[in-house]
């Protein structure tokens, strides 16, 4: 899309300064950009900057940072405000209706209008995809799902039956939504399994990313609430519920019917337990474990396995790392109080 | 399927009290149940119980805890036999017969009768397909595979040539089975491929979750026997054996030539280095970590990396969180011995 | 491919023994061999061995291990010319230009000569195969991509538009290149997805594992370097720098912007923060944690979360398992302190 930088600050709501009439039709880094660029810059200026000279047509940036000679749009945040102009310049795209003849589409599937297909995608009976929505190749989508409005399901993505997603949804490239849960009973001699029946909801401007695997319920729902973020590779097990604005980083499992509240952040790697909770808010580091059943106290940051309030993790294990002095310490203070002990045996039996 | 509740009691052998007659069709939770659902409870009766009303058709539970007014089949194990009878009510599909006329199917391939082959689905030469396997959307199923019979490959599973999968096996969508090992030696200059010419074998009533990824031997065979069961997202390597029985949970990884023994239970993120073994029985708590060449003895419970007997490392991690405690009383100590050291030359002197 | 022994060992550089003229097609382990194998001994003879029968029809090994009635090509590092062997028996594939007719490639795109294109792929606008490279059943590359000469992309695997590859890249299935990064900005009410215009550049000889994922740049680009292998299972995030020679185990993630230098060697499930460096050389052992922004010096093994040097690392865990000793003596030290207290203060009573 094409914007003047006029055009753009107003529909951000923000001042600029220099041509307004320049057209910007891109976002670009400052070491890539072109003569219809949008760049920024947030804190601290790229050295080569000294020049002077911008790159690009136009940055988005603070009233302190920026040279009088530049065109600019001015922003006490110029990371969101820039993350915003983007989807003004490069929009997430949206269904133009083109159906590929070699998509599959079940007679009893609905499709609503404006809905993109592309080719080799298998839709299943009773499904029906929202108005706008976007199935790229190879994507596979069973029976009895809803799709809403304008969802994006990259290459391969693939829904198992019965899955429920709401608006403006992504999924990329190869993720898998609604496969069995993990659960068996042990018989004695071989492991019967559990049923798998349950289903998954997705709700409104979820992302989710490539790989990542969400099982359906066992008898109820796998819930993945509205603006929740995920990342690569990510696992997230039966009857799990990720709440309203979630953020989890690539290759982090959730095991089965563990709760993360409203807008709690999770690093990559990370480990749950089933039937654990997080609270609201909290935030959990990178390749740290959460215990079975355990509570996880809002607000607060979380490190290490099993988790522990952050400055009591470093604390922990900058002792850790102290352990030989420790030991040291330990055995002088053997050596000096056997010595001490001696001697004042010995002043003893001189006394006596 | 259907079935009367005197039927499927009599299935499972086991007694029931109400209503025989009446028909079953699916299982659920009971906070989903409509009026043809079995239902169970296990051991703790939900509170919204309390009213008496029994959502759902039956209810599948102890001599104890059932009310006299409620249908009801009785078990000791009710989570086990609400499995055992989901096996009735949900049974595992079966191949029909349909070959949808996408399919791509090489002329030198065998499909025997009634398996079911799906859109887009591709079939290399020298291929054999047993009956009433299941090829759903997309699936590729390179040269020189064998399946074996009621097979279920879910959308876009993947088959390397060479693969061999024994009865009643089950793939969940995206998982690659027979993809190269990971193995190089460095020329000095370069890395050059150790040959990845080897095979996979998995066995009868194996079941794999989404995205796994599961090697095929170097020079040799990698091989998962008879009813493992392993999670999504599990990374299994070269010329690895995994035994009967084995559960694996997801994004547990296992390394070149490592050896899991019958029955054993590996948890959630865990890691093996190459050429390790775990003996019978064992199971490895979540996010462990098993050196290369480690043997884990059967029939005990380990945690940590590297891991420990699960009673000795929650010993070392209670002492871990009390490190800033021992600290202290070094400290102390340190300083107590000194005043003492320094009394006792102070009296020592006097005496003199 | 078939080669006489006298041929091979002359391709290979080294010296034989025994019958010049066998041919030889295949490799093999000692325990699959059949009569046209090759087959290597490495160190340490195999005890089934003690029989001087030789298993297929030539060895690769050590004029130390070798019997004099064998077969043989002599080497000094069995273990790299049998993998050399192997490239002229058992050659990586090249494209023999057969295209399948499902294949749907945009009119726009570039299509080299000899270039194979397996059922149901899909090329999308703009985009260069380069001479001789392989795409299986259902690859899909989306618009604007290039890809080098001699590259093979297994079953599914997906280029998102705008990757580049060099020469010989080898992609395993269900591998995704391309995928947006994770980057947002917290608005106050929502998450702002940061743009990922950015894009991939993997050069040449890169192998990359089945089901890893290779993020875009968000505004930049992320790079995987000449000969680097990565395993399966991957995470690969925007903006990350793998530089030439690198080699990367299963299920390791790396975040955004991370550079990890020449020839460094990452295990299994390692996590990188983001902004880290890794310098040329260093080793750093399965599951370890790097965080964000460290800087790893080369030529060192590191393990442990977060990363230490291993000779560190392993004391301190040694020491971690010592800690209930060492907390005993803490208590039998605090025990004996105050009986000497007691003693000395008794003493000192008597004295005055």
């Amino acid at each position: 899309m094409r914007y003047s930088i006029a055009e753009l600050a107003r529909l951000l709501g923000l001042a600029f300064q220099g041509d307004g009439e320049r057209v910007l039709s891109l976002v670009s880094g400052w070491d890539t950009a072109d003569n219809e660029s949008l760049i920024f810059i947030d804190g601290q200026k790229p050295t080569e900057f000294s020049s002077n000279l911008l790159p690009g047509a136009c940055v988005l940036t603070s009233q302190q940072l920026v040279y009088s000679h530049w065109n600019a749009i001015l922003s006490e945040k110029p990371k969101l405000d820039f993350s915003r102009a983007a989807e003004f310049l490069a929009p997430r795209p949206i269904g133009q209706g083109l159906i590929h003849p070699t998509a599959i589409i079940d007679p009893e599937a609905t499709i609503e209008e404006a809905v993109e297909i592309g080719p080799y995608v298998v839709v299943g009976a009773r499904t029906r995809v929202g108005r706008s929505s976007i199935l790229m190749a190879g994507v596979s989508v069973g029976e009895n799902c809803t799709l809403g409005e304008n969802c994006i399901l990259h290459p391969r993505t693939i829904l198992y039956p019965g899955v429920q997603l709401g608006n403006r949804v992504t999924l990329h490239a190869g993720a898998v939504v609604g496969g069995d849960g993990f659960g068996y009973i042990f018989d004695g001699r071989k492991h019967v399994k559990f049923p798998q029946v349950g289903s998954v909801v997705i709700e409104d401007d979820v992302e989710i990313g490539a790989n990542t695997t969400i099982d359906r319920g066992s008898l109820g729902v796998t819930r993945i609430g509205c603006g929740a973020k995920i990342d690569n590779l990510v696992q997230i097990a039966h009857n799990v519920e990720i709440r309203r604005g979630v953020v989890i980083a690539a290759q982090t499992g959730i095991s089965g019917s563990t709760v993360i509240e409203d807008h709690a952040i999770i690093g990559g790697q990370v480990g749950f337990g089933d039937h654990a909770r997080v609270e609201s808010g909290a935030v959990i580091g990178s390749k740290a474990g959460v215990l079975p059943g355990k509570i996880v106290r809002g607000g607060q940051v979380y490190w290490g396995v099993p988790v522990r309030p952050l400055q009591e993790y470093k604390k922990l294990n900058a002792l850790f790392g102290r352990l030989p002095e420790m030991k040291k310490q330990i055995d002088q203070l053997m050596v000096k109080q056997r010595e001490l002990e001696e001697k004042f045996s010995k002043l003893l039996s001189k006394e006596e």
